[in-house]
Formats: structure tokens, sequence, C-alpha cells
């Protein structure tokens, strides 16, 4: 191994786990749990939405024409024929001129009539109806396949579901929904000064951050982590763990182990049970990445220290899980904000920069890659493209929210 | 029932529903699945963070006095006296003038020096080190407890957790996590022309959207919902469904039934088996929100419309949640953007409108309540406070993103 990477841009890191990338798997879920998960089939509707005219207020059926000119003064007087009861077809109620018939909000629209007054602007007076408000034609009405029509594609295979869209599924006659598989996605952490949450760390000893950080944003972001521990910079452990965690999962990471030691080590044990495809990305914090398959399985070797593992995950690990969920646009939220200070950076490599965010105003927090704490009192990232020498103060930037 | 509705305003809605909120329950649970809960305890470091001066490059560990004026032309010659290995404390390794020792990133600062040379400014001649570049001091190290101190907090009670912040609670020495309890929430669908998803609607029929939609934004926030199926408006089925619910439920949302008829047999079933507070709210959409309790149960009416239920469960429901939960502040996704027309609006409720939001721009959806594309098609919802008579365009809003 090289003491110096041979970095490769993060467009070309990308393309690179974008080939790699598993195929989507499909599956079915209830409706009710299908919020965040990626459609892996076309929706159309069965029927129209409504499947008839409907009222959107509770009030009085009528011909708009028979209320022209009516008003608090000279109200229309309209003979009531009829209630219309919700859920029922009474076909037979027809509303002639001069009637009207009491209509609940989402009841079916009688024949005749074109329109609907709310309860609010009408009077009873025995079988006549006072109506108090001129009602103009398709007023206060849903019309049938006004919301989507039956046949028509309401969401395209790829799409990140919302809990709304769960309610359109229900609306579109599907109880369940094909979408893609959770990857399944293997956490193995190296490194011989890591010792796990539970355990108070000896002199040079540090915690595990990275693999519960790992774990938990995986599960969010809809992938089943498992995790396979601390593995010590033994090469027989290291070999036996890889080779079941490529066999139970679609995607292994392996968590640094910061040193260069530990770092070479991944790369051999992954390129002498499968390939190294990109060893050091133009990207910081993140360069010395390790991206490879071990037989189909695309196995990570992320970095050690915490700020640049995440923006590894959200740079490079993203898109991979993106492309194997078939997800059609990235699921990253933005805000546009204000920068308060210069940020300088390097030409020719890709960098994140942690910021606050409040009031509109990003404010860089430049603290070392190796602390937690500038993680967890960040909103988000802020990226520089590897052309930029840096932004300036009082720019306009998209940042990434965690 | 009085047909006119004596509504309230948002802000007495939302203190009322505090009022009723259960107090929250604790559990514990794994870090690796705490993003997203909310903290029911207050977490500090049970050691520094880092326990060590440590490293944050692969290179030499230095006194910087001896790097004074080196450079490319003239390197500070050093005579190497070791290796620091990971996760070991060679306490007998004292860096003395002159002198320096490999040091691996993440490995522990020896004692004498007090900075560390990154290797790639480093030249190996045998036992001597060509030291290339000045180092400062303290330079390139993470001081003992820069991160976070013993016994610091570092986070409090009623924080909603992070992916991020897992990796914080595993540094503090945090396997498990003490978290709110998920409310299980019942969702009861009410109303004669409901039937579900698996059913073709017939004449008058409509397939009951909202229930799946309120399942399945409950789960994303972190609660529990349990279905309860759709009940007709008959008296005694659904005096049966909300003792039961009651029982098994820490919340019960009525989902309508968008008629008065049906809204009138919830507030008097709610009345009938407990007490009905609100009956009305200032907002719009969503005026016909019921909110009640049975024994110590909190029990809301929504409406039947589903942008109307929508809003009522961002703008009512969730305070509950929150209190529930012990939330501390709103979870509530904001970006900042222009208005690109006016929105006209009614002094004296408070009003949300939903819109689409691109390149920072937001477009209003003026569409019925009833419609569900519009929630679909919408980024989210621009909240006009109820002593406001409209927006202006070009004015600056924050749009709550769904």
């Amino acid at each position: 191994m090289s003491r110096f990477l041979s970095v490769i841009p993060v467009a070309d890191a990308v393309k690179a786990v974008e080939r790699i990338a598993p195929a989507p798997q499909a599956e079915t879920v209830p409706i009710d749990a299908s919020a965040g998960r990626v459609l892996a089939e076309d929706i159309r509707s069965d029927t129209d939405i409504p499947g008839f005219d409907r009222s959107v207020v509770d009030g009085y059926a009528v011909r708009s024409a028979d209320t022209t000119g009516a008003g608090d003064s000279i109200p229309a007087l309209l003979r009531c024929v009829g209630r219309i009861a919700m859920g029922n077809l009474d076909s037979s109620l027809v509303i002639g001129n001069g009637e009207c018939a009491y209509i609940p909000t989402g009841g079916i629209l009688p024949q005749g009539a074109d329109a609907a007054v709310m309860v609010e602007y009408t009077e009873v007076a025995g079988d006549t109806i006072l109506i108090r408000k001129a009602a103009s034609h398709g007023e206060n009405i849903i019309r049938k396949d006004e919301d989507f029509r039956s046949g028509e594609r309401v969401f395209s295979t790829g799409r990140r579901l919302t809990p709304q869209d769960a309610g359109v599924l229900a609306a579109c006659g599907c109880a369940d929904v094909t979408v893609a598989k959770k990857p399944v996605v293997g956490i193995i952490s190296t490194g011989n000064e890591l010792v796990p949450a539970n355990v108070v760390p000896g002199p040079g000893q540090v915690r595990d951050a990275n693999a519960p950080m790992l774990a938990a944003w995986l599960l969010e972001y809809g992938c089943l982590p498992r995790r396979y521990g601390i593995v010590k910079d033994e090469r027989e452990a290291f070999e036996a763990v890889i080779t079941r965690a490529v066999a139970e999962c679609d995607v292994v990471l392996l968590s640094g182990g910061s040193s260069k030691d530990d770092r070479d080590m991944t790369a051999s044990v992954i390129a002498s049970q499968g390939e190294v495809l990109v060893h050091g990305i133009a990207l910081a914090p993140g360069k010395p990445t390790i991206i490879g398959t071990v037989g189909s399985t695309p196995v990570f070797g992320l970095p050690g220290h915490p700020a640049s593992a995440f923006v590894v995950l959200i740079a490079i690990v993203r898109p991979l899980l993106d492309r194997m969920l078939g997800q059609s646009e990235p699921l990253v939220r933005t805000v546009r904000a204000t920068l308060s200070e210069n940020i300088p950076s390097q030409r020719g490599r890709e960098e994140y920069v942690r910021v606050k965010v409040k009031d509109g105003i990003a404010t860089p927090l430049f603290g070392k890659s190796g602390l937690l704490n500038t993680l967890v009192r960040s909103q988000g990232l802020i990226r520089i493209p590897a052309g930029f020498e840096g932004l300036e103060k009082g720019s306009t930037v998209d940042v990434i929210l965690w």
C-alpha cells in the first residue's frame, strides 16, 4: 500500500457505487406502514375519485339558475323535495325548477342540481327554504373525477411515500403496496482502540461511536442495520467476520479504525477476498474511504473520524442505497440560508462543512472531524463543489439538513 | 346540538389538549434504535471524551518547539524513539528534546510531545525523521476532554434524538437510553359513506383515505397507531368501539365522516361517555373539530375532509403528542420561501394554505379541502395567524414541510 492515496473525484466514486449497487428487491406492505418506503410499482386509480359529484358543505343542493340574485334582503324561495342520506344513492330524487334538497357534506349531488348552498346562508320555513346567497354553477361541489380520474397514473415507481400518499393509495384501491425491500446493511467495527459503549475505556481506548451512529441513521433511512461487533486488527478474525457479513447482508460497512494501519488492513482484506475499486476520494472530510466488492456485495471502508464517516455516508453510501431502493430522487432536505462568514476551501476536492442554521443564517462550525460535538451542535452540511476555492460571506447556500 | 359551532381560537384549543395530555411514560431502548425517540433522562458523559490527548493525523508526535522554522528547504531533524500502537498506553515512551515518535490517527500523544506532524510533511532517513513543516503547540491534537468533559450534561430530557446523537450516547457510556414510550393512538373511522381500500365504492360511497393517512403519519411521528375499522352511524356499535379503544389506547382519533350528522353523533357519543371540551376551532381548514375526554383518555373528532384532518393533526393533535412524549421543542421542519402571489385570509381564524415550494418560491394551491391531490402535490403548509387578513405576494414565509 502506498502511503499517499490516489484519490478520485466524488462524482466518479458515486458512479462506481451506482455500478456495484445490487438491483432493488420488492415486497408488499400494508399502506399504514408505507410512509418512507420507496414505490416499486406505478399506481393508477381503479375508479374516478370521487365516484360522483359530491357536496363539500352541509346545506342545500340547488339549481344555480334558481338562486340568481338571491341575497340577504331578497332570498330565493325553493321547495325542499328531499334529504340526501350519506352513502346512499336515491336515484329517484330529481331537483326540478324551484326545488332543492338537503345535502350533507360528502353527499351525492342529486340529478338536476348543479351547486350547493351552505346551510349558514339558508333558513327553513316549513317546506320552503330561504336561500340568502346566490350559487354559481358547480359551487361547493367536487366534480366526479376532480381529484383523480380512473386509470390515471397517480404515483410512479421510485417515489418515497409520504403519510398523505397512504391516503391516496387507499382512495385508489390499494390496501397494500409494493415497495423496495429494506437493504440489509452489515456494520463491522474495526480498530484496536475501540471498546463498546458499555465498557469504560482504558488508557488509549475510545468507545465505538460510529457504529451506533451508522446503525441509527440506516434504520431511519429505511434500511435494516446488522451489527457485527468490534473486530481487533487480527487478520483471521477480520476475514471470518467479513465472510459472514457478506453472506448475510446486501451491503457491508467497515467502520474504522482511524489509523492508516487499520485502513491498510481493511483494503488488504477486501482485496484478498474481492476487489478494491476506490481507495481515496477527493472529499473533505472523508478522503481515506475504501470502496470495493466481495462477490457481488458492495463493501465500504469508512473513515474513523465520526464527522468524516458521516459525510461519506451522506455523499457516497446514500447514492448506493438510493439505487438499491430504486429511489428516483435523492431524499435530501435542504434549506436555503445566508452564509455568516467566509469559508475557505481547497480547489480540487469536494468539501462539506458543518453549519448551524438559525433565522436563515448559516454559521460554519470548523471543528476537527474527530470531534462528535460539532455533529450534534450543527443542523446540517454545506457542500462546496470541487471547483470552488471557498464560499463568500453573504452568499446564499443550500444547507443539507441532518 | 346547535347548527353553528361556537369556535375557540387555536391557541386555546392547544392549551386544552395540553391540559388533558397523559403524562409521558418511559422505556429503555438500545441506542441503535434511538433516532427519532424523545429522551426521558438527562445524559451526562461518564468520562472525558476523548480520555487522552489524541492525534488526528498519521504522522509524528513532536515537541512543537523543535520544529520552529522547519520547512521544505530546511527540515527539522528529529530522532525517532518509538512507535505508538493503537489502543495501548506505553507510558514508558517520553519524547525528549530533538526526539519524535510515529503516531497513528487516534493514537495517544506520548509524554513530552505537544503536537503531531502529518506524515505527508516528513521523510524517513534511518532513525532520523526530516520534518518539513513547523507545528504549533497543540496542532493536529484533540485535547483530552475537548469533545465532552466527564460529568458534563450532553443532552437534556425532551430532546428528539438524531442518528448522530446515538454516536454521542455511545461515547458517553450509554448502550441503552431511556426515552418516552410511543403513545398508542386508536383510529376509529366513522361515516356511512366510507368503505375500506379493498372494496370498490358503490354509488355515493368513498374509500376511507383519512385513517391510513393518519396511521402512516402517526407511525412516522413515533406513535403506535391502532386501527378499529369503519363504524357506521349506529349509535350502539359506535359506543362499543369507543369503549374498547379508550381502554386500549392513550389517545383516540375519530376520523369522520364529513357530514354534520356524523359530527353531531360523534360529539353526542363523547358527551355521553365523557366530556366534550371543544366543538369548533377558529382554524381553516379544520373548523368542525371536536376535542373531548372519555375517562382520562383524550378523544378527538377530526373533520372528514382529508386536508382538514391533516391540518388538525399538525396544528392540534401534534401538540398533544409532543406533550405526551415530553418533547421540549416541536418537531417542525420549516423552510423560508418567498410567496409567489397574494393569499387572502379571514381575520379571526388561523388559516393553513397548502403550498408547492421550489427554488425558494412558495406557490399556494387553493384546492378544496375535500381533495386529496393538493395534499400530495404540495410540499407543506403556510400558517396565517388569526390576526392577519392575508399575506402579500413577495413576502417571506416559513413553510411547514410535510
